[in-house]
């Protein structure tokens, strides 16, 4: 029924597939409430749950005591057996790659992280088996329970085959990562765009568990987006999806690199910040670390700067709320790192200018630690071990 | 299995309701291509089908040759009988009702408009009972065959109980639409927001057929936003979805009447442009049909009026193909009258704002005939039957 699970196939029915993400993603549950939840008789539920039981990865705990009018047989609810089997996620960055192991629930049991100076993909490659290394000299669990890989980079992914079309920071094009990694390191390998792996991340582990729809912004060098609508990751029918870095909202405002004005990562990426406050002050070897300093300690102009940055971020979060209406929407990123100087300026922007009801889409603005892109790349890992 | 479906109820299974569905958005299907599709058996699609050509509302074609190897019993594809059921669609304006009689395909075979002064809810009702009268005085089909209702108007719709929460222009608040109008009328009846209800109609019966995801803009007095993600129309977890019309794309632009600043309404909403020619021309009465000539005479002023109304509405295009992506967009409402007015500046404005492949993203740019609402508040009660 599952051939060659440990090899990287989890070729289950539809059943068992449900039957596995709802218990994975939102803890015990027990069959009766799963019958009922997935439309599926309880011997269905049975029939599905029975060979994951089998292969260890599920269980089921201790009945627990029903009372009241009507209460039949106890309950014993099923849970995923976590160390069952391990993930190793990897985000690869214009200098840097940052690991994890993680357990099918993607909790982090190890990381590290290696910076490398050559972006050739066979270079990259090898950087990534020596931070494997690394990864498991301090990992406590059973190593010959890792099967797979998830790698995450920014650009444009083609998921379904692995291919990295652009990853502009790595001046990569048409790269066929997920092959090349597969052979390197002989783990079944997914790859993925990482601002897409974050939004799997919280979608199956994080704030969006359980909401039809669900957005998760990230600010920083880039800013993007990824969205859940209906259930479902948008992925865009042209590749594009949850660009918001490039939504205008000053129609006089500068002009990107990507060709548009007045996009929001003209206004409110972190080398567009620099480049103001650099401008502001005179001082043309500014870095983002001086001009966050200077913000704090009062200096008004490069206060504004972060001020308008602020206000465009939260134009754009208006935006997602007003066209596809979230249930709730994350704001977080290595930009958030000077949360305090954007997050009133993010709020005020977003009340003002989300239509109606949408205001009432709560937001949680957080900042982002590395470590948490990594997992995400390990989320679509554990995700293609559940959903092919 | 169907029980009382000339009453209103269209109970199939899922089984009969994905067969019936693919078979009238798509146009005739062999079971052995349905089979294909919907996942099913050949025996389940038969068991599926044989109650709807019992009732009527399917109907096998004479069978089809095949030829070449392998080729089994000639495929006899199934059709829907269009003119089984009838619908009436009515768009309610702040003056006017107009009303379209339909078949099961969504074709228009009666049309009519009233206009009306009273915005009372039992005036307009009365109007629309009148209107009735008036479309089944042309209706050349069976009047028996009419079972339903559906309506259509701006404003906050609550579909799935009928509610009118807000209606701007009426100045209606909580008014139970469905309800009372059922009372009147003796139908069943769906209430719909007028951007989804012409969503709806593209998707089934349009250009948005077969489309996974799909969006359709409407620029006139408001510039709203109906979206198809995954198949299914968004409709925002606070009753919010598709609101391009308040996306901030000028931070330094007019204030809007919604509280926001800069939004694509309060630059390119038919009010908007009659203001700010008003304000070129120094002429206070001048109308949109004024604006529109004198634009069109070649009014430096009052054209430079309609290029950034063009290039704001590009923009707000843009911004739902780089959020999310659809496969097509179509651009039409009433405020395309002007469309000579309006066309090359959205182009040029969304080619410049999309971002990457999501300028592959087709745009349709028409204008709408009024009829075309109404046919949009049948397509909703046509869903109705199928999907209850
Ligand atoms: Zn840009
Ligand atoms: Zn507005």
């Amino acid at each position: 029924m599952f051939p060659g699970i440990d090899t990287g196939t989890f070729a289950g029915p539809p059943a068992a597939t449900a039957v596995f993400t709802t218990v994975l993603t939102e803890g015990p549950v027990s069959r009766v409430a799963l019958a009922r939840r997935l439309g599926l008789s309880s011997a269905a539920v049975t029939k599905a749950a029975r060979p994951l039981i089998d292969l260890g990865y599920l269980h089921e705990l201790a009945a627990t005591e029903r009372s009241g009018p009507g209460a039949g047989r106890p309950a014993s609810p099923l849970a995923v057996r976590a160390e069952r089997e391990f993930f190793l996620g990897v985000k690869i960055t214009a200098d840097e790659v940052i690991g994890v192991v993680c357990d099918l629930r993607a909790q982090v049991h190890a990381s590290a992280r290696r910076s490398f100076d050559d972006p050739d993909v066979d270079a990259v490659l090898a950087e990534v088996g020596r931070l494997a290394d690394d990864l498991f000299d301090t990992f406590p669990g059973d190593r010959t329970r890792v099967h797979r890989l998830g790698l995450a980079l920014s650009g444009d992914i083609d998921r379904g085959i692995g291919l990295v079309r652009y990853s502009p920071f790595l001046h990569w094009r048409d790269v066929p990562l997920g092959r090349l990694a597969a052979q390197h390191t002989g783990l079944t390998v997914t790859v993925e765009n990482d601002v897409k792996a974050l939004t799997a991340a919280e979608h199956w582990f994080g704030e969006g568990v359980g909401a039809e729809s669900f957005a998760l912004v990230t600010v920083g060098t880039g800013i993007g987006c990824g969205l859940v609508v209906n259930g479902r990751l948008v992925s865009g029918s042209y590749g594009v999806a949850g660009e918001i870095g490039h939504l205008t909202v000053d129609a006089t405002g500068p002009d990107c690199h990507c060709g548009g004005r007045g996009c929001v990562e003209s206004i409110a990426g972190t080398d567009a910040i620099v480049a103001q406050a650099r401008d502001r002050t005179g001082r043309p070897d500014l870095t983002i670390d001086e001009a966050v300093a200077l913000a704090r300690g009062g200096h008004e102009q490069v206060r504004a700067v972060f001020t308008r940055a602020g206000g465009a971020i939260g134009c754009a979060i208006a935006a997602v709320a007003n066209l596809v209406g979230p249930t709730r929407i994350v704001v977080s990123g290595e930009g958030l790192a000077a949360y305090d100087l954007f997050d009133s300026h993010i709020r005020t922007s977003f009340e003002r200018q989300a239509f109606g009801a949408a205001a009432r889409c709560p937001l949680s603005i957080r900042p982002l630690p590395f470590e948490e892109w990594a997992r995400g790349a390990a989320a679509v890992s554990i995700q293609s071990l559940v959903v092919p």
